[in-house]
């Protein structure tokens, strides 16, 4: 396949941004959450909007759609019982994940911040209980996302990226890194133990973005491995520059609470190897999700190798 | 088919709750949680089991495996591959998502509960942030447990029940429930008002234990439409039983809290009702509640309608 002559990565995230803020604030209406037995309530439904929309790089399903067109070979179009439906419906439900994530990581007995994404958290703006209710609501929205009929999505389809996510959000994934992190305030991690905790926290669930957006189209056996490779390296850059941005970016500019990390005692990449160290660190991360993807047999994987870039080079 | 002469709920009872028991045991165990890439902090775990093991009646998983044994026709030999091993994974999926519920429930946030199950809540013996995230683990653990290998449940039956699962855990189910009945506390609900939180709040779950025990066998239309009406109205019953114990029973029998609704101000069926004439509603709710199961065609129904009575007559 001879590759399209030039790839413009910020028209390719502009376009499927676009296509998720649509699908999420679509989904999270009042009208498609309701059932003919049951009608939510609609303070719920504003907190979740809230914590979901308007908000975000959509990092996660970006790598959903990308790593989906990258083993599909090709643009995928919307529509039910296509890849491009799944994937879609992928993207917004791993975003669902990471938005519940943030806003129970935002309670006061949790990180305690009051400023995401350039606005007051969920729980100053709702009041802790709607906080704790909106982020459960959006952990079981991620799986009705992913379980519509048979003919929109395939049932074998349907329980792979069920299983994907759920295992990427659990215990051995997002919700046991923040365990880890919770128990290891004020103690000193070394490097492996700390890489551990960020694989869990972090980690997982970029790894299922990837693995996710695969999931949608056909990949090989070698290509899945490749992509697995891919995925656990950004995962892991990704921690490292977020560590290195506590250090060096403002609040304003991150859009939550900078310094929260050094102020907390909470071990970092910085922290351990220093600051021009990480940084080298992160550009060595780089270099590595490129090798993956030049093993992977792929044809085009620019979105995937341009987003990895943007995971490293990123300001915010 | 020809019915065994008699028919013991107590010891179908125990021996359902000893394999419940002993599958959520071994399901929260630390090496069946472990992956190759990453293992969950014991700490998680453990917090984790304290919320699910050793106590609870299993009233939702006993009503997933009467539902899959009266569909089925036959009792449910476990084992990878066939309804039963789907019914048991379903059972416990079913508790852990009230386990996760009843654990940020309890938190100071919602109604600050410290005595559940006659043993101190999550958060009075952990902190409150390891109970969110162990609510938030076991949530994501209910749909790990649907989506084993595809040689252990077939796909089909994993999507459905992770769809079933989902819509009664969420924003129209008991999410939903617990957000109405969070913005209800003091303000004057008529009955149908309550009857819709309820439905939402309590009902959906026990509807949904009743549906993904049909799930697991082959359900005739008409068996699923009489198991839907059967779910439902013991929904319902439940929640009107609750309320009448919140007044009638203490706190020793309760395992939790008693008169906390009445202390609180809420609406319930005995203050909107009266006792006497919520005990005849109760009453009123067994006797439809039998009439679904008798409209169902299944051939032996005396395990749901056993558990049915169970939940009216129950004293705590």
């Amino acid at each position: 396949m001879s590759l399209p002559a030039s790839f413009d990565l910020s028209a390719w995230s502009r376009a499927k941004q676009s296509q998720v803020e649509q699908a999420l604030a679509q989904w999270l209406a009042v009208p498609a959450l309701t059932r003919a037995e049951a009608k939510p309530p609609v303070a719920l439904i504003e907190s979740m909007r809230y914590a979901v929309l308007d908000g975000g790089k959509r990092l996660r399903p970006l790598l959903v759609l990308a790593a989906a067109e990258a083993v599909a070979s090709a643009p995928l179009e919307p529509g039910p019982g296509g890849a491009g439906e799944a994937a879609l419906r992928a993207a917004c439900a791993v975003e669902l994940i990471h938005a519940y994530s943030l806003v129970h990581d935002d309670m006061p007995c949790m990180d305690n911040d009051v400023l995401r994404r350039g606005k007051p958290t969920v729980h100053v703006q709702f009041g802790q209980a709607s906080a704790l209710l909106a982020g459960d609501a959006l952990q079981a929205l991620a799986f009705e996302l992913l379980t519509p009929g048979f003919d929109c999505i395939a049932p074998q389809r349907q329980a792979q990226l069920c299983g994907l996510l759920a295992r990427a959000a659990g215990c051995a994934g997002m919700a046991g890194g923040q365990a880890i992190d919770l128990a290891s305030v004020g103690l000193p991690l070394d490097e492996q133990q700390l890489r551990e905790m960020h694989r869990l926290k972090t980690g997982a669930l970029l790894l299922a973005s990837v693995m996710m957006g695969a999931a949608c189209a056909e990949p090989t056996p070698a290509a899945q491995q490749a992509l697995s490779q891919f995925g656990a390296t950004i995962g892991l850059a990704f921690q490292v520059v977020d560590d290195i941005l506590d250090v060096t970016a403002d609040s304003v500019t991150l859009g939550k609470t900078s310094g929260k990390d050094a102020q907390g005692n909470k071990p970092t990449y910085v922290s351990l190897l220093g600051l021009a160290p990480a940084q080298a660190y992160a550009r060595e991360l780089l270099a590595q999700a490129a090798a993956a993807l030049a093993a992977s047999g792929l044809p085009d994987t620019r979105a995937l190798s341009g987003l990895a870039e943007r995971v490293v080079s990123r300001s915010s």
